[in-house]
């Protein structure tokens, strides 16, 4: 059960409705998009209006619903997203674009809603017309069905290549109101560098201003879905969406506020934790893996060096192999276009120091053993140039990656 | 024998030195540097003083004999080249560069000859001090060998993970005269986006000015070595080195001249062959695959284009698992940073188009055919912007990959 995070406080299974907030009703079917027999698509559905804000994908090439739910948050308003899984209607022209369009007036028809309230997100195969036929045929039995999904429900419905559904959820202490916030989401494959194939829902009953809401995302996305990466393609679908309702009754949170801290640290959590799930289930992974680069001149700097080794092959087969090759570490920061002094540089494996002044310290063999004990590993680069530092999350490159998608479509 | 390469003229075996070029003495032997038994080091030797050229990896992290060959290549004089595999001598610090001086001194002494003419190439693992006892006692039996090795020899010799030598030869006629133009090369991994883990070396016997000879490599190189690509990874240690030595006789080629023009197209045959034998020889795989971007803006424009889409992990296990699957493609234009109009673009897989503006014709099972049906596959797409077009070569991404860098050490 990898969706359970005690930690934080998120206790979710199909019997445990506790955390989805107030007001929120769910609901998830199968209209075979994918392969009969497994739920891929889903409504989430607030009683009353909420304020939204989203984050998307920075592929050129975007897919038909990521397009229609840029527009829509303008507004800051939204009440419903439905969800389908099985095709990403992207690349799909002016024919996607009223599909989604479509989907959006049906449920809000059904819902009794304004259709600018309503937003849709798809994933899945690119290139390929949606089957709306089916998509029609769902939406009725969908809002029939409203409340009667669990969390866990949605999770799976919006699973691609994902081996295990991922929410997680926090109770959080608004002045004297405890409210909550749950985050359900899917990743696995391109996701990098700026939040590939990720779909992700975060709902919350606490009220919060439009902006505040806007730039906590903004802020949260950046440091952690932006931070992922698990072969460096990017998708034409990803897409973050947060919803707050505003149920729990406690006055506005404002930015800047006390209370907007706590609400961004609860996100930041969130979506963090969200990150490592979906970075954990890359796909073939066995490894996480943790990228650090310090003493950067600039935490842009630090990003792009994070990137280049994350993104490294050579790295990442290695980090499979249990091979502590930190030459390939030192390889790729070489490429990444960043300056530095090769004999400045320091790398850490968990803490075993294995460079030391840009030299290997004759460290391996008690490096190799750390890699091959542990499923959860980080590197620490330390540039000695400047003081900042950025952190990314990978994983490691399987001969499972290669299959599972050599076969994607098959 | 993969190294045969009679369309050009070649025919390369054990048996025949006739393509060896004039006044050029090969040897090759075995200082136990990789596992014994196996050819690890190699000496060319070029009777008398020869103009030479060199192009050299990007990478910021430079192992030490680039950093000395980088110097020497100033002069544009040299007379023999020292290379061996299974240490890069890179990340080695300044006992690296000792190391490496003194091998070019060594061996100078050997040969009777000036230092300043011994040029030295390393390939292999990183960070590992390189075992002086062996090559110091290699050098005196290597310059005892001269003229005894192959070519084959002496491709051999080089090898890393590359599962066959590499060699390719031309008669060239300058004139009344009949002059011999030989490339040898390894490389396997790390071949992006600038002639990464790559060791070249180019031997004519045609005489031609250093300042030509220099320009004729540079302009070979960026379109042939410098567009090819297995994992994206960019090595320490790449080395291309063109000695002519002028034994053939003929009056020194000048730049701009009818004959410049026979030798550069001969150097351009080589250097684009060469570089499909190591793209056909990455890692573990099983398709050569020519990705061509068409209709953009410039030259730059479509190169990166075309980068993006070969470095595309995506669009690598797509070509092995023969699926065209060109939404993976369109998603690595869409995150190459080229700015182009979704709903222009067409791509052919083969002579079969499979997206028309933007959208899918259809013809995927088709398409799925000839991958099928083709261990040599083309990738043609046109961004219909402007009249720029770039070609780059990859191959896909395989298991067996995986297999080979994650073990690669142990």
């Amino acid at each position: 059960m990898h969706y359970k995070y005690d930690k934080i406080g998120a206790m979710l299974s199909n019997k445990d409705k506790t955390y989805i907030p107030e007001g929120f009703l769910l609901s998830a079917g199968e209209a075979a998009i994918k392969k009969p027999g497994r739920k891929d698509i889903a409504l989430i559905y607030s009683a009353t209006e909420a304020n939204i804000a989203g984050a998307f994908t920075t592929n050129r090439v975007k897919a038909a619903p990521v397009k229609l739910d840029i527009e829509k948050t303008k507004s800051g308003k939204g009440q419903a997203i439905i969800v389908n899984s099985g095709n990403a209607n992207a690349c799909t022209g002016r024919k996607g674009m009223q599909d989604a369009a479509e989907t959006a007036s049906l449920t809000a028809k059904n819902l009794k809603i304004k259709p600018s309230l309503v937003y849709v997100c798809s994933t899945g195969v690119i290139g390929m017309p949606m089957p709306m036929e089916k998509i029609k045929a769902a939406i009725p039995v969908l809002t029939a069905n409203l409340g009667r999904a669990s969390l866990r429900d949605i999770a799976s419905a919006i699973m691609t290549t994902d081996t295990f559904p991922k929410a997680i959820a926090k109770k959080i202490k608004i002045k004297n109101r405890t409210g909550t916030m749950t985050g359900i989401c899917k990743g696995a494959g391109m996701i990098a560098p700026n939040m590939a194939t990720m779909l992700c829902f975060i709902l919350t009953d606490i009220a919060i201003e439009k902006r505040a809401l806007s730039k906590a995302l903004k802020d949260s996305v950046r440091k952690t879905f932006n931070r992922i990466t698990i072969d460096g393609d990017m998708s034409t679908n990803d897409t973050a969406l947060i919803m707050a309702n505003g149920m729990l009754g406690n006055s506005e949170i404002k930015e800047n506020s006390a209370s907007y801290k706590i609400f961004k640290n609860a996100l930041d959590e969130i979506t963090y934790e969200l990150s490592r799930l979906i970075v954990k289930d890359g796909e073939g992974a066995t490894k996480l893996i943790t990228i650090e680069v310090e003493g950067a001149a600039d935490e842009k700097e630090a990003e792009k060096d994070a990137f280049s080794v994350a993104n490294s092959n050579l790295v990442k087969t290695a980090v499979y192999g249990n091979d502590a090759n930190w030459g390939r570490i030192m390889a790729a920061l070489g490429y990444s276009g960043i300056k530095f002094n090769e004999e400045k540089v320091s790398i850490h494996l968990g803490n075993i120091k294995v460079v030391n002044k840009g030299i290997g310290t004759g460290k391996d063999a008690e490096a190799n053993n750390y890699l091959k004990n542990n499923s959860e590993v980080s590197i620490l680069i330390n540039l000695n140039k400047g003081s900042a530092s950025a952190k990314v999350l990978t994983c490691d490159l399987t001969e499972e990656y290669i299959r599972v998608n050599a076969d994607y479509r098959t």
